[in-house]
């Protein structure tokens, strides 16, 4: 049947901030919503930019779910080191994934977010 | 005829802010724009990480109008709590959604938006 | 001949920031490039909550030019009030465009930016 | 075969920020993501709003890596001017590409990111 969203998704920019002292850590979130009735299984790619990608098994998303996976912190036991490294999700089923930063570089955070290119 | 926009639009990441002590207010805002000759039924799927969506009737955004929706306030009835969900809208007519979030957890607001996953 | 970008271009989430008074002013920039060969005619239809739409001749963008229209102020005439408003744009020639709002509420700036919803 | 990504990508709004006197410079980032099996060679055209677009050969991105490129050092020997201006990439690979600015014209960063618009 058709299943709604799309089963990869790119996420070009990821720059992990440092954590920072303050109350509220600096961190990047990648979201992402099944809105299927099946659950998906979420496989994520982590590239370089000088060394070949990491295949991570990220466990799944239930049905018509959402969840927020932090990139710092270890997913299938790989911590992505801090500096430039990009993403791609791909998912037995249809899902819909968007990506988050808080920065505390500064003492007033900065944020932004940005939906994926899913394909 | 061929109309304009999508009728289903999907964000995955909504995260309510606290609305803080400021005169500003955080809040997240849902803009739907209907640039269409008809009017457009909204409803508003709400998904959680750990239950089941609520299905919400969001009223109606006229021919050729464009409705801000604020998820911190009930809709429906409903009041989003805070914390991760997403939103799916399912419109009768072809829209285009924005979803944008003002965070004031610190001195200095923090902005961000991004269109929707349209299809 | 295959004209690169897009016709049509949605922006939903239009909401003019105050001017403030400090030295970089609040204000929302539509910024319009034009990659083909031949000029575009650009016309800019204005949607608000409660009234009609208004519909601007916002002239042209030169072939192989990038231009930047100032929503804060006066398009064809008309200057688009302060509070929520949305934008389409209506193009002679494929154009791709984006959306950026500074907002000076606050002592330091907020910024955000989107690409438009093309079709 | 079928390559992921998309070989143009269009970026409207740039606008170099000043790098200002922190230790944290202003600048703009071009995020470039090529997650298929071949490298893919990289032009950038930079059009402007009064000008003659320049047409640069910003090297290539190695299959299944991720390079970020930053529009305010040279590329191609040519240094873009302080001001409006807009991006193209064309890839002879499917790449996937996002831009990223930071301000420091205040005493607190101001980032945000959009998804290029990709054809």
């Amino acid at each position: 049947m058709s299943e709604l969203g799309k089963k990869v998704w790119f996420f070009p920019d990821g720059d992990l901030p440092a954590p920072g002292e303050g109350e509220l850590k600096g961190h990047e979130s990648l979201v992402i919503l099944n809105p299927n009735a099946i659950d998906a299984e979420i496989k994520i790619i982590v590239y370089f930019t000088d060394r070949d990608p990491e295949i991570l098994n990220a466990g799944k998303v239930k049905a018509q779910r959402v969840r927020c996976i932090r990139t710092n912190e270890p997913i299938d036991g790989f911590q992505i080191p801090l500096g430039q490294y990009a993403l791609t999700i791909e998912s037995t089923a249809g899902v819909v994934a968007q990506i988050g930063r808080m920065d505390v570089a500064q003492p007033n955070l900065a944020y932004y977010t940005t939906m994926g290119y899913g394909t």
